[in-house]
């Protein structure tokens, strides 16, 4: 299923874009005037190869996962609230429900490698293993676990898809998780691990020295080469993580765009990108988050995120917030009237 | 009725922030990683004088003029475009219509100053005289005229509450209108007009030195002095720019947020704080547009704005497009489960 899935992901045509931006300046508005919404538009018509782009209903998947590393104390919360957040999205009262909700989405939670049992109706179950192993004293995972995290990461995008979902958010849950994004980056990007991490869902000073020393001895430890994204990411990544990778290749192989969420999102789209880098054309970054390595993998992708509203979050809350602009782009191109339509007078030639 | 209005004003009282701030920090969720929808829906409670504020439906209000300075070729669109996008918007075909209909508002557009017969059903006839007077050779408006347009914009403000609706976003539309609102931005903070103005609907160099040497020119002869905002508004401004003053003096009268739009609106918004200050605080900024005045009045109100899109349409699409962050912010604190309702741990004592 991986081999096919990498297969089929082909690189964005931009044929259709001089089609587009015809039509937008055509649209009643000075040309260019809608800014970013305009080249939007024409990112989710080339990628979709249609030239009225739908991105409406979203689909929402959030996967879920423990972390070896949540034992050497890196967390500001315990690890049972991995699966306690779970039951919290099962039961619709957590930040992505509501937001998920407001965007018409449809909202799916995975669990992929959660420690112990979890409770809560509508959880879909294909755990991979109860969490990764500790990072900082051997591998998080092997090869063949890794493969099928990433492909329980296609099964879910080939749902959303299959039920109509025309946009792809992908969120996570996973207590320690920032660290394992901060050690996938620093191993992917060469940076220095102080530049990389951050307070996490809010971790003092001291435990954020602690959190960093953890991550530098593992990096040491784990000796990964940074040319080999699936290498980088049984060494030091997470179930859910790879989970993530695997829906943004699924998704991409049937042409769906992608509103990748905060710092954690944009790491898995980093090893995906290595794995396939035609995957980039696909992805649409939703939010600048807090967390000081999302600046570093955001310029590593080159991308340029729609929100800045300072949020740390994860769950894939920050993609959902921006997905209002997708919809709005989407409905410019097909519901505004042009100059012609709507017998307004164009630009004056210039003098 | 602007004296009422004018008294009827209070300034925010923070008396609900801390029992707010108590009630996000219980939300399932790491205290303050919700970060600008945080703050953003303090300040809505605050305004409001509800612990649990709303902001559905929002009303939008589009106020049309014309503008007596565009017989100097300040502008690239003839200045019959004016009538033809209020026909637009009557026919709904513009992008605020789109985009209103997506946030589910209800749009009124009133003709307070359209040069000529506005065409189409729905709009609202309101008009104090078609059009200003070319202020860069008199004064362009009386100040009963500019009382009146004011006074426009309060009584529209009371229709949308009457309505029912919750939060108020005022656009506009009026060929000219970024020269009349760079030169009372100029007349109000001092600053240089080549500082101040900008491609407007898209001139080009040429004709962006005409346009600043207009103003320039206007602001020796009207010499209005700028400690005086209703003379300032009288010698240089527009008849829209007055009723959307007057909006939001109207809908902060009744304690209804206001999400401003772009250059033109945060303009109108200035002359209105240096009316009455305590409007700043029912104030919520809705984008940075392209505009270079933009950013300076932004300044001037201590603003940051929630996007940044690099727009320039005007008709209040910035700020209809910002609003589902201000539902989201209102959903997040009355439909999120608390760590006690969900059963989740909160965070460990830091060691």
């Amino acid at each position: 299923m991986l081999a096919d899935t990498l297969a089929a992901i082909v690189p964005v045509d931009d044929a259709l874009a001089p089609a587009v931006q015809t039509r937008l300046d055509n649209l009643t508005k000075p040309p260019g005037s809608l800014g970013r919404l305009e080249s939007l538009v024409i990112q989710l018509a080339c990628l979709s190869g249609s030239a009225a782009p739908a991105v409406s209903p979203p689909g929402v998947i959030v996967f879920a996962a423990d972390h070896g590393v949540a034992e050497e104390g890196v967390s500001a919360f315990p690890q049972e609230v991995t699966a306690q957040m779970v039951a919290n999205f099962a039961a619709g009262g957590a930040a992505i429900n509501v937001f998920a909700r407001q965007i018409g989405a449809r909202l799916e939670v995975v669990d992929v490698g959660v420690k112990g049992t979890v409770e809560g109706e509508g959880v879909v179950h294909d755990k991979v293993r109860p969490g990764t192993a500790n990072f900082a004293r051997e591998d998080a995972m092997s090869l063949a676990e890794a493969q099928c995290a990433i492909e329980v990461g296609i099964r879910a995008a080939a749902r959303s898809h299959a039920a109509g979902c025309c946009c792809l958010i992908v969120g996570e849950m996973g207590i320690a998780n920032t660290t394992a994004s901060s050690a996938l980056l620093a191993a992917l990007s060469g940076r220095p691990v102080t530049r990389l991490v951050g307070q996490g869902t809010g971790i003092d000073i001291s435990r954020l020295a602690h959190k960093a020393g953890v991550i530098e001895s593992a990096l040491a430890a784990r000796d990964a080469d940074p040319t080999r994204p699936m290498e980088v990411l049984v060494k030091l990544g997470g179930l859910e993580i790879a989970a993530m990778a695997g829906a943004y290749l699924g998704a991409a192989a049937r042409r769906m765009p992608i509103l990748v969420d905060g710092f954690i999102a944009t790491v898995a789209a980093l090893v995906a990108c290595r794995l396939v880098p035609a995957l980039r054309g696909y992805l649409i970054f939703g939010h600048r988050s807090c967390e000081p390595g999302h600046d570093v993998a955001l310029e590593l992708l080159e991308a340029e995120p729609l929100l800045d509203m300072q949020l740390r979050l994860g769950e894939g809350t920050g993609a959902a917030l921006a997905f209002p602009l997708l919809e709005a782009a989407c409905r410019m191109l097909s519901e505004m009237a042009t100059f012609d339509s709507a017998g307004v007078a164009g630009a004056a030639p210039e003098s």
